[in-house]
Parts: C-alpha cells; structure tokens; sequence
C-alpha cells in the first residue's frame, strides 16, 4: 500500500550528530546511555564497540568518555579529566549555548532563570555553569516563580531545548512585570515541534498513520496523541514485530512517523513492510 | 456632604518633582509647557516669573532653562549648552532611565526597540540617545514589528513611562520568538494605572463621582470612562466653574480623583466646596 513519511521525523539535528561522533570511536563509552533506544545502543555496541557507563566511578584511565547530547554538569566533566579519560563532546550545541550563557550571565550578576526539569540531565548540566547555584532557579510553570528569592533584579532566563515556547513566554513575562531588566535568551529548540507539526499535517491527509517510537517516551506519546485528534486509526509501536497487518485493512494511505528517539533503520523496516502489504 | 479622596490622584512623582523644581528658579523658563494645564503655568509665571519657551532659538544666553519631565533630545541639549544657557534639568529620573538604557545598549550593538509614540518628546528625547538612529525603532504594537529590520539578532527594548504593560509583553513575546536574545527593560511607570486603579474601587463605593482634569487629556477621559463602568452619576470637570450643585442632589457620598495633569490646588477648591454643600 502507499506509505507517506511525515515531513519531519525522528532524530533531531543533536542525536543524529551525537551517533556519527560514537561511530567513529570504536572501543570508547558514553556516559549515560546516548538515546532512549536499547536497540540503538545495542547497534552502537555491536558494530562500534561503543559501551554504556553509567556512573563516574566506572571509568578508567585512558578511557575514552562520550558525553551525550545532554551534556554534564562542569564538575562531572572536571572529574572525568582528573581521571585523564579522553573526552569526546557530543553535546548538542543547541544545549551548550545555554550553559555558555548561564556562565556568563551569573558572571555578570544576574539572577539567573531556567524553565526545564530540574531532573532532566540536560538542565542539570546547564544549571552547572551558574557562578553562584543559589542563584540559578529552575521552574516549569510560572507558578513556581512564586517560590523564588532571587538575589538581583536583574534576571537572566534560559530554557530546557525541548520545552514549549508558550510557557517559556508565560514565565518570562511574570518577570518582566517584577523586575527591572530581564534577559531572555530563546534556547528552545525547534526539532521537537517540527516532528509535531509535521504530524499534524500528514495525519489529516491519512487513513491511518502508524507512529513509531518508544511506549514511555514523551515526545513519542505526544506525537501518537496529535495523531488521534486527526485520525482516529493511529498506532504506536515500538518496532516492526508489534505491527498488526489488519490495521491496513481497507487504507489506502499509511502516514508513518517516529518519535525523536526512534532510528532511521526501524523505520525503514516498518516502511517497507507496509509497502508491501 | 461628605467626600472621599481616591487613594492616588493628580500629579505623579515626576511632575511633582519638576514644579518643585520650577518653583527654585524665579525668572526662568521651561523648555515647553512644563505640564498640559495651563492654570498651573499661569501660576507658575505669575508667583515665580517662570516662562515658556516653545523652540530652541528663543533661547538667549545665560538663560535658565528647565527640561521638562519628558526630557529633550540629546543634540537639542547640546545646543541649550552651547548658547550658554544655564540648563536645569528636570527630567524625570523614570525618563532618564531608558535615555541610558538606549545610550548603553546600542553602545554594545544591540538594536533597540522603543514602544511608544514616535511622535511624543518623551519618545524622541529616548530615542536620540542611540548611537546608530536608523537602528532604533519605534513601535506602538506588535504588528507594526512587521515593518522592521533590525540590524542584530539581539533586541533591547525599553517602553515609554505611560505605556501598558500587556502591550508591551506582546510586542516583546513576538520578538523573543524571533530573535536569539531580547533584553527587556521594564520602564513603564506605575502612577497611571495606580490613579486608574484607585478610580475604580472609589468609583464603586460612593454615589457620585467628580473626576478633575482637561477635557482633551486621554488619562483624564480614561479616568471618567473607568468611573462611569461602575458609578452612572461620574462628571468630568475642568475647574471648580464648571462643578454643578444638582449632580450632588440625594447624594450621600462624593468620591473625587483627577487627571495626571491637574494640580492640588485646583482639586482642593472642588473638595472644599463640596464639603459645604
């Protein structure tokens, strides 16, 4: 049957870049797993020798450490070179801007704002780069502002890449009511809302749309979720075995899409099933 | 009858503070009407001898010459400096703070955004302060950014003293989308609206409402217009001629407020006859 991919999907510009940088070092490890994808990282294992740490302690010297797309906190990476590790960075430049300007900013005495998770590695990391970490607040609703003290009125704000711009503009703009100056820096990342629109055109124009990525993946659950408001036969699946046939029954046009952590190659797998059908 | 003054009225901080600087300066003039009320400058020439000049070449040297709260352009200042007048600067400090602001920011190439009226003094004195003049702009809301090139990714915007705020968090929303880093002074003043706001809860409590102030002053008409949501029997008057006995007829409680431009003097009259009636 006839296929359409959504024009957007899958990996963004970071994690793309973040794999092409773990294939070509053979024998070396990530610290932390790089995607939320065990059968990426079971590829990476099996044709790169690309291991998996997940503590600090684990390394060795003369290891060579791959920092993910996340980044780490400025003393974890401190401390890899105190363990003389080699270190590769594959942090996503969308996420190193924040953490330069979280540097600088606090440097300069602002108070400074990130709208993220605070468990999330990334916002952990860039929450590091901070001169003075009492200063750097992390809220995800403009709510949580009420719990703040900051030290100046001078406010710096970042934002997790990942994030949605309406909030970020719903923070920024309790700030700015309250304080004298305040310095917005737009970090958020486009990659994860061109999947979603993407989504949202393709499964208007499908019979049925098959969306491909991890069941307790976020941004996949949100794609699969945008799909139903447009089609109501829209699946999730985690790979090629969970596809039902009898899905396809009576289609004519199957949209496919994936979520931010799904590779290339299970995709294409699912495509040319369905194109077989 | 008894009466009761809203909570802020009449003359904000910065008008205030230029009269009393006025009132120093026997034999002087003000560049401009000092403020838009012309029994005040008629007591101001008749007790103190302060005139009024209307352009740059009435100026004479060794004259003093008072900058009105709104401020004047950087190179007019320049120019009551070198015919050797003696310049008495009553800017008001909430004016100044965005005339450096702008001076600062396009010193460090930023472009800078004012909101406001290209065509109010205040405006024009802020805006003379950028290094660049072709990359200072000025909008009155955020459609008119469509028109604007500017010449960095990074904004900083200030807003004239009198301006809302729920405008400006729009116009600064739709550039922070648009642009890597916005940096947004807030420089609205809050008098206006503390004057609005008071007019709103006098307005509900009494059962007729004087509000004082010239008939073709916008923050004047808005106060009326504020009072007559909540109060039918809400007058506009300009002195105390213009006052009528019949409104107060079965009243019990007289609330009065008065424009940003009408001084004490004038709304001292209106309550003291009031009260007798």
């Amino acid at each position: 049957m006839r296929v359409k991919l959504a024009s957007s999907y899958g990996f963004c510009f970071g994690v793309k870049r973040a794999i092409k940088i773990a294939e070509g070092y053979h024998n070396s490890s990530t610290m932390g797993p790089l995607i939320h994808n065990q059968n990426e990282i079971d590829r990476l294992k099996n044709d790169y020798n690309v291991g998996l740490y997940n503590s600090l302690s684990d390394v060795k010297p003369k290891d060579t450490v791959i920092i993910r797309t996340h980044g780490i906190p400025k003393n974890d990476l401190k401390e890899l070179r105190q363990k003389d590790a080699k270190v590769i960075n594959a942090t996503c430049p969308f996420v190193t801007t924040p953490q330069q300007i979280v540097k600088k900013m606090s440097e300069e005495n602002y108070s400074i704002l990130i709208f993220g998770d605070e468990n999330h590695p990334e916002v952990q990391g860039v929450k590091s780069y901070g001169k003075d970490t009492d200063d750097v607040h992390v809220v995800l609703c403009k709510d949580d502002l009420e719990k703040i003290n900051f030290k100046y009125d001078k406010i710096a704000t970042v934002a997790q890449t990942t994030r949605k711009k309406e909030i970020y503009l719903e923070i920024v703009n309790a700030l700015i009511l309250k304080n004298k100056e305040v310095r917005v820096f737009n970090t958020i990342c486009d990659a994860t809302f061109e999947n979603q629109d993407a989504a949202r055109e393709l499964s208007k124009e499908v019979d049925v749309m098959i969306v491909i990525g991890g069941k307790n993946s976020s941004n996949t659950k949100q794609l699969h979720s945008i799909c139903l408001e447009n089609c109501e036969d829209s699946f999730l699946i985690e790979n090629i075995e969970e596809l039902d046939i009898s899905w396809l029954k009576n289609k004519t046009l199957c949209g496919i899409t994936a979520g931010a952590s799904t590779p290339d190659w299970i995709i294409q797998q699912v495509v040319t099933k369905i194109e077989n059908v």
